[in-house]
């Protein structure tokens, strides 16, 4: 055998005996409701969407077919970033291929190595990938901690200073604390960037983000992320911003020069996920309602977006309650260790706009169950 | 105005006096021969690979809506994976959202900071950071120097080693000698890691890939990734080889596993674009005529796949090939310096099985025009 199937065969062997052997389902979500994926506005399924998804690809072609530098950006590429720019309030916008694509680019395009950046420790893995592909020194510090951030940006002989989080974190669904850190930026001199992943759709009047509601989309110091296969029911990732922040992007992120343009039938489909929340606002008070229903039967406080967090007395408890609603015909999301920052484990729940009164009765009363049972354990 | 904002116009003054700007231009297809994209075979707008496009949006939704190992795994994901397996030989495959993704997660999950990472120095942009991400020492090899793999496998510290090259090299458009290397890795007992995304497609009878046709793809020091945006006409990547390795990525490949799933009309575009070309295996010639014809207008030897290199008098001559045939309707790119490796500027040209006899004979005589033009500068 040779060293790396020994040492495959190692790694397999641990994680079976650690119980930690990861395995892809295929979902039939028919008979399913899903409470662990990220289509915080139900809209993956929306003929609108689709609608707008197929007739992309029908006028731009299945892929890009290039670098969006070479001949591989469409006419569809360059609305879905006036749409993303109009939503959020940010001057321009530039799509990725993928979420992790545009943390990637933006943070390495950003951070060079007179650049100190400073990161939330509960931030998503592409965060912590991009903060180590940059070229500048990385602190990560305690979640949400201010003060450590504040200290961190006064003690630095870098020259600039970058610190980033998500608006609302992907594991524990909370919310960072935004307007102290702009207040820190300015008064340190250095630039916020901010992954609104898990908030575009959910927070503000709008969906329109956290910095959005904040009126900081547009603040000189703020450049900020998202996703476009969460609320916005596709794939691929944008950033948001000002004009030369993306101008420096086209010419100096790797992760977008050397990428193939988004496809169109994704940029269509996100598109579509745009109008439809324009003309129906509403659903952003949906997800908020059926994430309140949920916490409630948790006995969790409501969350500040659409993730909710629920702890349990063990690791036996998570997964004995992800087995339980399995059961239902409930897919939830647990956290054990070692992933949580902290130890303890989690249920990780998602709130979704188009769960109907009867699912959000049929899953508040499965989830009370599980939650005191394992209270009871 | 701040650091950042200084930093940033500053560069931009910087680019703009060294005339390396890059702007964003909306293509539009309709009166342009594009030989600059990496649709191979033509397959973009093909009716039946837009048809299983939309049919897998429509039956899985615009989105995957989840990570792979949370509800976003699909059926449409599993007929991709043994599609491609089966066009290339490998025993198992996994897909991943884009090519960056799958080089930064195969690379990632393989090369732990007891792997040396031998790369070749033509490697794509992706490789290249995938690389840095890894945790493994890095060493960079003269293109296509043997010798040098030679001598840093038999140098090395590290219990393991991994060559990492392209098949087909993007930039130059030549082949990597991957028996030779083969050969290398079975003496050092290391592993032999080949990207087979300007392969697929166009080499082999039945466009299997350099692998496949050398009978490479099911041996176990081999692992290789590949592009669905080139000839598959969509948009993500993939790995493909031995089951434990793609058990190992299920569970290591950070890139794999925070990411949405690839998107259900991507992966349905390239599963159409792998049936077509199994139903016309004729396409891979007609890449090779293609290639072929361009390259004896542009007085270069015949490209290995489809990708033309070919060598200018200076950056000036170059640029002033491309406005030429740009001026005729036809897209081509160029490299300069200090894109280009040597120092020596290039037009890169791409051949496509969808050129007509008209195409080939009025591109022959715009590249027959500005090749002289550049010998007589």
């Amino acid at each position: 055998m040779n060293s790396f199937t020994q040492w495959l065969t190692q790694a397999a062997s641990d994680r079976d005996t650690a119980g930690l052997t990861r395995r892809l389902v295929v979902h039939k979500s028919r008979n399913l409701i899903d409470l662990a994926g990220n289509d915080y506005l139900g809209l993956r399924r929306d003929e609108r969407v689709l609608s707008a998804s197929i007739a992309a690809a029908e006028e731009f072609g299945a892929g890009a077919g290039a670098s969006r530098l070479v001949t591989g950006t469409w006419r569809v590429h360059e609305e879905l970033e006036r749409a993303i720019a109009s939503l959020t309030g940010a001057a321009t916008a530039l799509a990725f291929s993928t979420g992790y694509h545009a943390n990637l680019g933006v943070l390495t395009a950003l951070a060079d190595r007179d650049t100190l950046i400073i990161s939330d420790a509960h931030n998503h893995a592409s965060i912590v990938d991009a903060a180590r592909l940059a070229r500048g020194t990385v602190q990560v510090v305690p979640h949400k901690d201010v003060q450590a951030v504040a200290h961190a940006l006064a003690g630095r002989t870098q020259p600039r200073a970058l610190v980033v989080v998500e608006s609302i974190f992907s594991v524990l669904g909370d919310q960072a604390p935004l307007l102290e850190l702009l207040d820190l930026v300015e008064r340190h001199d250095a630039l916020l960037m901010v992954d609104e992943a898990h908030a575009i759709g959910v927070i503000g009047d709008r969906g329109e983000g956290m910095l959005g509601s904040l009126g900081m989309a547009d603040h000189e110091r703020v450049v900020a992320t998202t996703s476009l296969s969460k609320s916005l029911a596709a794939q691929g990732g944008a950033f948001f911003g000002s004009h030369i922040v993306r101008e420096h992007l086209v010419n100096t992120a790797r992760p977008f020069i050397y990428d193939t343009g988004l496809a169109p039938a994704s940029a269509g489909a996100a598109i579509g996920a745009l109008e439809v929340l324009a003309q129906e606002p509403d659903l952003v008070k949906r997800v908020q309602i059926a994430a309140d229903r949920l916490a409630t039967a948790c006995e969790v406080a409501h969350p500040d977006g659409a993730v909710l967090s629920v702890p349990m007395a063990s690791p036996h408890a998570a997964l004995a309650a992800v087995d339980v609603c399995a059961a239902h015909g409930i897919r939830i999301g647990c956290f054990r260790p070692p992933s949580t920052p902290d130890g303890i484990s989690r249920l990780r729940l998602t709130a979704h706009a188009n769960l109907s009164e009867t699912d959000l009765d049929f899953c508040a009363a499965a989830l009370r169950e599980v939650v005191r049972r394992s209270r009871h354990d």
